[in-house]
């Protein structure tokens, strides 16, 4: 298997903190998305799709989804389990981890593509450039608010956010709330269930920043 | 089980072809969101975030992500297999859903409900109002135009979205390309391909309207 990464994104990071937490050693090509490598001819012939994060198989194929690619590894590496062991607990785990990232993770990115400088014309992944719509920011914003209320209140009544133990669902969501940095936003004063729960994820050794 | 469901809507669609692949029965009920009942206090005591469609489960949880759905509803009727039998097959169909997902089925959905009058005020799904972008249409159109232009390509190496057999990413593809009928957007002239893949699909007794 190869692994290509870019160590400042938060799409690969996903991928990044689940490779850790199963302490698998998979080798690592890192994509210099800064320098907007992933246009150039060399990377659109492993992924004409131009994201990363992306995992070669042995045999060839290329997975370019970081939920599929996290799919495949469990199944392959099954301990420790981090996407549901029955139907249940893969039907809840899958409902949270969808939660973290259409409404964390998916705003925290409209805001900050719509809005930065360094994504003019960029302001989506992929091979066909988009003009920045900076109202989405305002949407976006407004978004990530809400995203927080629903999280404290969720880890209100779970240790964890896909239920009581660590999975998935929280990376997914720590990746979104750590990203959510990167445009001004962050945990508000007072959602004391969310704060608890962030500091107790990101000491984790696989929980790498 | 019971499944909420909304015979209009694109999402639940996703659903009720799974379910009917699948050949299972199970009680449903209808939800009608043309009349907003949503957003009614007894729809918001099933499913706080106001979305179908939702499986509830023997158990009281309720799966409110129509993917998460599937994944519940695979592991406990394994047959017929639409979401992968291996670590490979698994990565590789999760992978092709997702593009179907969020390259097909999303943008259509951004021009709906930004230019549509009946979404005024309601330009995302969920509890909270956001007022339309109309902008977001003109992206979502061109974005359209990109997914039937890498879809068509795709099926030219493939007789199915993720390889050479029925899954859930036909499911997913086949509802974006009807759902981009009402955004008045078809298979362009010359995508012999996706015409071809269509009209197969759309001939499966499973596949309802």
């Amino acid at each position: 298997m190869k692994f290509y990464d870019c160590g400042t994104a938060p799409s690969p990071r996903r991928v990044r903190i689940f490779i850790a937490e199963k302490d698998l050693d998979i080798d690592t090509i890192e994509v210099d998305l800064r320098n907007r490598e992933q246009l150039d001819d060399a990377f659109g012939a492993i992924n004409p799709h131009r994201t990363v994060p992306v995992l070669e198989l042995d045999d060839g194929a290329r997975l370019w989804d970081s939920n599929s690619i996290c799919l495949y590894l469990e199944e392959r590496f099954p301990e420790p389990n981090l996407m549901g062991r029955d139907a249940t607990e893969k039907g809840v785990i899958g409902t949270w981890n969808r939660f973290a990232e259409w409404d964390g993770f998916a705003p925290v990115g409209e805001v900050l593509r719509n809005t930065a400088k360094g994504f003019r014309n960029r302001a989506l992944t992929g091979p066909v450039d988009h003009a920045q719509i900076p109202e989405m920011a305002d949407r976006g914003r407004r978004r990530i608010a809400h995203f927080f209320t629903v999280l404290d209140a969720r880890l209100g009544d779970s240790a964890y956010v896909a239920g009581d133990r660590f999975t998935i669902a929280d990376i997914t969501a720590i990746v979104a709330v750590d990203f959510a940095a990167r445009v001004d936003e962050s945990i508000p004063d007072g959602a004391g269930n969310l704060t608890a729960w962030h500091d107790r994820v990101s000491a984790r050794p696989g929980v790498v920043p």
